[in-house]
């Protein structure tokens, strides 16, 4: 080690975010970004041959947070803190200006509308790390990113004036059946495609542009679920080898990974990306766990095969099933085999499409999002409505032209105003309609049938006789919520339900999409009766 | 080591299974059993104190048995070869007269009816050790072992005549709701319930017993589905700690192991047993595929929380859900979780029971059986008419009242006649009522639907214009088999779908529980489409 020389180089320039020169503390909220950036090396190729990393330190724990090469000499360390207070960082490189590198910053309480990144909670459901209940409502814009500016920002525009607060999105473009070349204005990699990419060198203009968009969806309260790999290879991203798959992950994950709303997703359709054994998405998913210091959810979205996701790294169920939200006992059974949260990423979408998987109309789509709703499970939107021109929303964006939405705003609205901790059938195998918190909140959802009456009735757990609900009937196509008159009183019909003391009904339209939602208002002090014993189901 | 001493022991006299004297080779059928007898010590407490195993080598496999104290100073080691040939033996153990004990037989082709175990066959399917696909059609029948034994013979008359060829039996007696109390001529322990049992003390009557049924069952076709554990507690078996269970486990398998038709089922709703956690279970199930040399099908019953089906010794899933199989698409959705076969032991029984887990009528059962079948997956009948003098067939064997039994042998029979393999959804996400092979054969269910009439209409895989058909038309209830007259020809309809080139139709009779049966007769020399690419699913 030829110290001397070493220590004659000049240390790079630490910059924090609202910080003006280095030593001087600046200021972040909580679940913000703090970034260093620090200039070093430009010459050979810095993406292979640089490390940069830094700890982090708030005296109660120390996070390791990777680094990137932004182009041009410059490096950045991005960290998204989960504590206020003061936090201390040092810096750890195999380049001397890149070594041992310091600061500290001060975290603040989170701003307005910042609520921390979304976890699993309640087992089946999300919340954010503050507590707040996340309804998941996704949505599918595959190449939305690679369109010209002004596609973009309508897209963004759309978004805002739509329910969904999850947008799933690639990172590696891939084509459409309706257009099968087009020019992204930056591509992830220097070079052209097919064939003619440098896999070592990342193009940071494309990576720049890429969290700007990211930014941009998190300030929006949209949370961004980043596809890495696709199937659909005719941009030559799947010739990828492991190594390049690693440095991929890394770059990507040291990028992204302090904006609090990115979600990951492994692939989209992994089992027919043929370049790739289940062993090395396994493999994959455990590398974006281990170098993800923050826990960001992760999933992996299949074809026709369904992943193992009893996998550790694996954190939710992102699944493709052109039929399981037709009714909500099957969606369920996904969270009965994995006991995580269930997303059905893709349902079909809602189209004119030539093609089955995108046909659904306005009411299918509507009536999946209800049925996989009342499952006790969440769906992602798809818009396949080809106008020649723009092709369509879920693979370049721009306007939804499917009827659903406003729709899904409504159910999202109901379901707002539901459990906190979420929605799960009540008596999933006797009653697969009716969702809700024993006691205090039931919705049941009719679907396609079309009854002129429903026998109030009730499953017995945490009931008992004289408690007291509201009765209101929800028109799930039409939006409207229309409460009956009066009260239902609880009496006990037999060994299993409890119904109204005057044999109350409620009275339908004999329409398809009707629902009712019942909800306590009080009566009966007790808790009422626990879940049925094990001999007694 | 006194050696002097223990060389003066006289060894234990040997005895084989057709053969007179030590020494002299029997013979015993492949996959039948050798039995070696053993005698040695009877002092202390041979179940506790003394340990026995056989190596078993035929010059090119050695297989570990252990054997088993059956009282009266007699030990027994059971092995149950899967190759013909020469095969010797050398027994082990802690106890001198039973070391060293050697010994040959030989072991000849299988005689009639005998195809080996039954093993996981094309990842959803099963099939003899032999290659014979076994169609399974399960029944329940909890402590018929515990009956009296007239009552026993019944149950054993009404099996042959009924369309069962697994039976789902308890080993550790539970009550029912009906009769709390029965008393069952033995038990599995010295001692008597509900507390006063010596753990360490098996009783070899009830044990020579429930394998002179286990045999029978065997010689009738008949799997035994052998349920250890249950979480019916009142006979205090549920008090046994981490030994007892190994002892009990260790004690089973080297009992019944041999016997060619015994499946292992851990538990009865294992999640209702409070006395174990999902570790111990865990526990149990490696515990038990270490001990079992053959490798018989293992598996996990549960109540409300399936077990995690991925863990590798579970070779199926035996499954309770009361409502997943009234659709084939939910049924495939446990296959699509965990690749393996999906076996519905409990989906409510046929009954008149006041329980609403025993009140399906004969058409609903029926209906239920066709479901998961389409959807690729096995089920496990139950019978609840309460008779007050005999209890339930479910719970104690004697008759079967239901009116489903022979409609599920009407079933077995067709199954029997389609593809070897097994049936498979061919288009599950847009038409989950199509199972069979595609280009060979084809079962379309209507379930409840009343149809008039069916476009007949063939998903694309492996069909060309040209290919030819007969249909038949078949009623589940009345059970009945119709041919149409004449053939049915494919055209290409759309992008996805073949039809009869004169545009026939299927007339159906308007009734529920009508199915269509399609089967290729001719026409068209190729193989046809093969399955659709990634981009057209």
């Amino acid at each position: 080690m030829h110290t001397t020389l070493l220590r004659k180089i000049v240390p790079g320039v630490v910059l924090a975010l609202g910080c003006l020169s280095p030593g001087i503390a600046a200021t972040v909220e909580q679940w913000g970004i703090h970034e260093i950036r620090l200039d070093g090396p430009s010459e050979g190729n810095p993406f292979v041959d640089v490390r940069l990393s830094a700890v982090f330190d708030n005296g109660a724990k120390q996070i390791h947070v990777d680094g990137f090469y932004d182009g041009d000499g410059v490096y950045r360390v991005r960290f998204m803190p989960d504590a206020v207070g003061r936090w201390t960082y040092r810096t750890e490189s195999n380049r001397w200006p890149l070594t041992g590198q310091t600061g500290e910053f001060t975290v603040t309480e989170p701003g307005p509308g910042n609520r921390g990144p979304v976890r699993v909670h309640a087992t089946y459901h999300f919340a954010y790390a503050d507590g707040t209940p996340f309804k998941h409502f996704g949505t599918t814009i595959y190449n939305w990113i690679d369109t010209p500016e002004e596609l973009q920002e309508e897209t963004l525009r759309t978004l805002a004036a739509s329910p969904f607060n999850k947008a799933r999105m690639l990172l590696t473009q891939q084509p459409t059946p309706y257009r099968n070349e087009f020019a992204p204005p930056r591509w992830p990699y220097v070079g052209k495609p097919p064939r003619d990419w440098d896999f070592t060198r990342f193009n940071p203009e494309f990576f720049r542009h890429y969290e700007k968009r990211i930014a941009q969806l998190r300030d929006m309260g949209i949370e961004a679920d980043l596809v890495l790999f696709n199937p659909y290879g005719k941009f030559g991203f799947e010739t990828l080898d492991a190594a390049g798959d690693e440095r991929f992950v890394r770059y990507v994950v040291a990028r992204f990974g302090a904006y609090r709303n990115v979600w990951w997703s492994l692939a989209n359709e992994y089992d027919f990306l043929r370049t790739k054994t289940e062993a090395e998405w396994d493999r994959i998913g455990r590398l974006v766990a281990a170098c993800d210091p923050y826990g960001h959810l992760l999933s992996i979205h299949n074809g026709h095969y369904l992943f193992d996701q009893r996998q550790p790294w694996v954190t939710h169920l992102s699944v493709q099933d052109g039929h399981a939200c037709e009714s909500p006992a099957s969606a369920k059974i996904y969270r009965d085999a994995f006991r995580k949260p269930v997303v059905f990423d893709e349902i079909k979408y809602e189209g004119d499409a030539k093609f089955r998987w995108a046909d659904l109309d306005g009411f299918d789509m509507t009536h999946r999002f209800w049925a996989a709703t009342m499952g006790g499970t969440y769906v992602g939107h798809g818009d396949y409505f080809n106008t020649l021109d723009e092709d369509t929303w879920t693979s370049f964006g721009g306007k939804i032209l499917g009827e659903s939405p406003p729709r899904i705003a409504f159910l999202r609205k109901i379901v707002e105003e539901g459990p906190a901790d979420g929605l799960n059938l009540i008596d999933a195998w006797m009653d697969p309609g009716t969702s809700g918190k024993p006691g205090e909140h039931y919705l049941h959802y009719f679907g396609r049938e079309t009854p002129t009456s429903w026998a109030f009735q009730l499953y017995r757990t945490n009931l008992e006789e004289g408690m007291r609900f509201k009765v209101e009937v929800i028109d799930a196509w039409d939006m409207t919520i229309t409460p009956l008159e009066g009260e239902f009183v609880l009496k006990r019909k037999d060994r299993y339900h409890f119904v109204d003391t005057n044999d109350r009904t409620v009275p339908l339209p004999g329409k398809r999409g009707m629902a009712v939602r019942i909800t306590r208002i009080g009566g009966a002090t007790g808790t009422g009766e626990t879940t049925a014993s094990t001999e007694d189901v």
